[in-house]
């Protein structure tokens, strides 16, 4: 089985991974999924406080590697007869240093200018809107922190989102089918 | 004036700058040029050891962004005549953020994959040189633990430097006519 990681800054357009996962009939599985199993085997019920604790608990047992570990476990115990897995998310150096280490992992990073993409979460054309930019750096610090810089900067595959959306899908489209083998 | 910021991973390609500089007569300062004027100005002539010890000096003075300060003075004391001035070698977010603060920077990254910016600097095709690899792995290691892994994140402009090479210099080419309002 290959991995596949998708990873980006906030707003740089990492969910056109879904439509790409339909089409291809690959899982994608997101860190979000890995905490909601994890909350669900210790045989709590599902709602945000348990959700929360079990993300809080996964940090304090696997330190800087959570949540790879339970997300590795999670692939491997619900699709180990998939070919291709797409996990969505990864924004810690230490998380792809864990699973490469485990199992076969790409990473694709999609790009996109900050300013860009503040256009693009904020719905609008001005980024004199101190508050919202404020929030947005925040948002981004918030990221760059968890070690996605590094993420980015060594991914295997980077893709550009800056214009034309559907040349980037296009892109993306052709990056993901060099990874998958297909033609 | 504005600045044009060059970063990238080591053997991402960042030199092909250069030759785009010298076609559209634009000047290019390095982090290493500032280290040297910044040395022949307290009088020491230019040698390893002085030129090391005032890096050093500079990022005792400075902080986190050295060498920004006296980068942006040595730019407005020599080419405050030019529309735009390239800056080779930006690899702290310190700097990024600072010349921000005092000039107008637009920040090019260059992308490669960590395998094919080893197979170009090691010269071989082969990953399993462990002795190599780690070297080039340290390297890297080095450059993200000056924040250039944010630097390259949060870059304004992303080009991909990983098959075709004149492919390559003719996207940084179209992304520099747009930064210079070349058509």
């Amino acid at each position: 089985m290959k991995l596949i990681g998708i990873t980006g800054m906030p707003g740089s357009g990492k969910s056109a991974i879904t439509k790409l996962a339909e089409k291809y009939k690959i899982v994608v599985v997101s860190m979000g999924d890995v905490v909601r199993y994890e909350t669900l085997k210790q045989g709590m019920p599902l709602n945000p406080e348990n959700v929360g604790n079990t993300a809080v608990k996964l940090r304090e047992i696997y330190g800087k590697e959570a949540i790879a570990v339970p997300c590795l476990n999670y692939v491997n115990e619900k699709y180990n007869n998939e070919d291709f897995v797409i996990i969505e998310g990864i924004r810690s150096i230490y998380e792809v240093n864990y699973i490469k280490k485990h199992a076969e992992l790409d990473i694709i990073a999609i790009h996109s200018s900050p300013k860009t993409r503040f256009e693009r979460l904020s719905g609008r054309n001005r980024e004199d809107d101190s508050n919202d930019w404020n929030t947005f750096v925040e948002r981004d610090e918030r990221e760059l922190n968890f070690s996605i810089g590094r993420v980015i900067s060594l991914a295997d595959y980077m893709v550009v989102n800056e214009g034309n959306y559907m040349d980037f899908v296009n892109d993306l489209e052709n990056t993901f089918k060099k990874i998958i083998n297909v033609n």
